[in-house]
């Protein structure tokens, strides 16, 4: 079978550190142009909009959003209407209402639509799912604390309403545990702290449920140096499962089960070719609708103005 | 066939108002007992807890459920488990996660499920819709302005994070919009201003868009003093419609089609008959997407101090 000929929307940070490697080493892409507001590429056509480049003369199959979210509901729409399959980078839009316009969309186009959850494909979440299944959950605690000057610096998108603030890394979190846990949780209250000089949350902290009474506990953090932290802890009956590394090492009480490389987007890629092949979507927008959730439910709280 | 023996949960201001005057008023239900933290009712005995309530030797098919919706979800989870009907006051939950688990606990237990949006029984509502059915929209503008000092006096509950602060009334407005617009809409972004001493917005603006582009704009203030806006234009191809006064009165091209007296929950008391007989749910939740996305899309503004 022939590549799918896909093209990239936003050429920032996030496509050259992941996506474009991940297309450049699957069999199953082809990438054929770009659509960005500044940059180039050594071997595509790079276009100034989206529009420009569906009106140009090449043969598109796909296409991957990776600008911020805050403008990525208008090129979406111009490429499903267009009739390509579309992969949207986390999260999928600014709004739930915007997500199920998208989905809409997409069924009424018959296009793939893909909402991209890259920590879910974590080498270890798998076998995390898989463990947990017939489990008793007793109690779980997220712990998400990374530098946000390390890993967006200059990034002022995402400061802004609409770009999440330590969401941005706590959905991946998030992903990953509606991803792993048996049941339903859902979110009961919390704080989120403010920096006096934004309109993002830096820090959060969430109380959460499980349809079994389980707490479900979160806490993340923006301003985390030296070693960061990507953890899930599950305590069960039968014992604790520590999904640690992002979703990149399994342990069981203390046992390592499994640690390999980071390679989400690798696996990514390929669902993506799957589901063009099955005539499939895979939009789930539960980790958004959490997020959403703590918006609208938890305290808000100030604190220092934090500049980058 | 013998009446609904149903049971009221929190007598504050919207039982007293709306729900036990409309339960007397129907034939299809029996009010057999009622819980709350205060308060006492001539006829049935009130107990100081649903769970009280429910291990009592009278014999209860549905509960409608009127406190606030921060502490809303235990006692529907309890009602569901113990096998009842239950109706939920809007907004349905505090967070949308939480009417998710309710409508899964719903559905295991065979139990009808209403979130009740009563804006949505308004007598011209249905006649907006019908007519607005085939007409191609070009621009909405909703107003719903009304004095938070005349219609939820004390109510400290509005004013805290899950509270709403002036989405509980422009809920209602969402409600409707929801209900007589043809076409899905998004939110794109808006702004929300937060009184100094207040977690919960007095007033908002909201820019959504509609799946053929059409503006649908929206402004809820909660400062109105005077005659109170509760309205909806929609301008179409083929005139315009003027859905007023809370949804009670209709006209088109400035001739009134409709003006009815308000009569809301007799109507909506008549739908949950009508869902147990069938054995079905209705568990809309777009009204309530819609204002968490505002809470998460919007940008935040602070105002005045409001003490009411």
């Amino acid at each position: 079978m022939s590549p799918i000929r896909i093209a990239i929307v936003g050429l920032g940070k996030i496509a050259h550190d992941q996506h474009l490697p991940a297309i450049a080493g699957s069999p199953e892409f082809e990438l054929v142009a770009a659509a960005t507001l500044a940059g180039t590429l050594a071997d595509v056509p790079v276009f100034a909009s989206v529009e420009a480049m569906l009106d140009a003369d090449i043969a598109i199959d796909a296409v991957a959003m990776c600008q911020p979210p805050q403008v990525r509901f208008d090129a979406a729409v111009q490429a499903i209407r267009a009739g390509k399959h579309v992969l949207l980078e986390k999260p999928p839009g600014a709004t739930l209402s915007e997500v199920e316009a998208l989905t809409r969309l997409s069924e009424a186009a018959g296009a793939t639509l893909f909402a991209a959850w890259h920590s879910r494909f974590a080498p270890a979440v798998h076998d995390a799912r898989a463990w947990l299944t017939e489990r008793r959950i007793n109690h779980v605690e997220i712990t998400w604390k990374e530098d946000v000057r390390r890993w967006h610096p200059g990034q002022q998108w995402i400061w802004e309403p609409g770009g999440l603030g330590v969401f941005d890394p706590g959905i991946n979190a998030l992903s990953i545990a509606t991803r792993i846990l048996p049941r339903h949780f859902y979110l009961h209250d919390g704080t989120l702290d403010f920096p006096a000089n934004r309109a993002a949350p830096i820090a959060a902290e969430l109380n959460m449920i499980g349809m079994s009474g389980a707490p479900v506990h979160a806490v993340f953090d923006w301003r985390q140096t030296g070693p960061q932290t990507w953890d899930i802890v599950v305590d069960t009956d039968d014992g604790t499962l520590a999904l640690t590394h992002g979703g990149s090492r399994l342990a069981i009480n203390g046992v390592v089960r499994e640690s390999a490389p980071e390679a989400e987007y690798a696996a990514l890629y390929h669902h993506f070719a799957a589901l063009i092949a099955k005539g499939e979507s895979d939009v789930d927008r539960t980790p958004l609708r959490l997020v959403a959730d703590a918006f609208l439910r938890c305290r808000r709280r100030d604190t220092d103005p934090f500049d980058d």
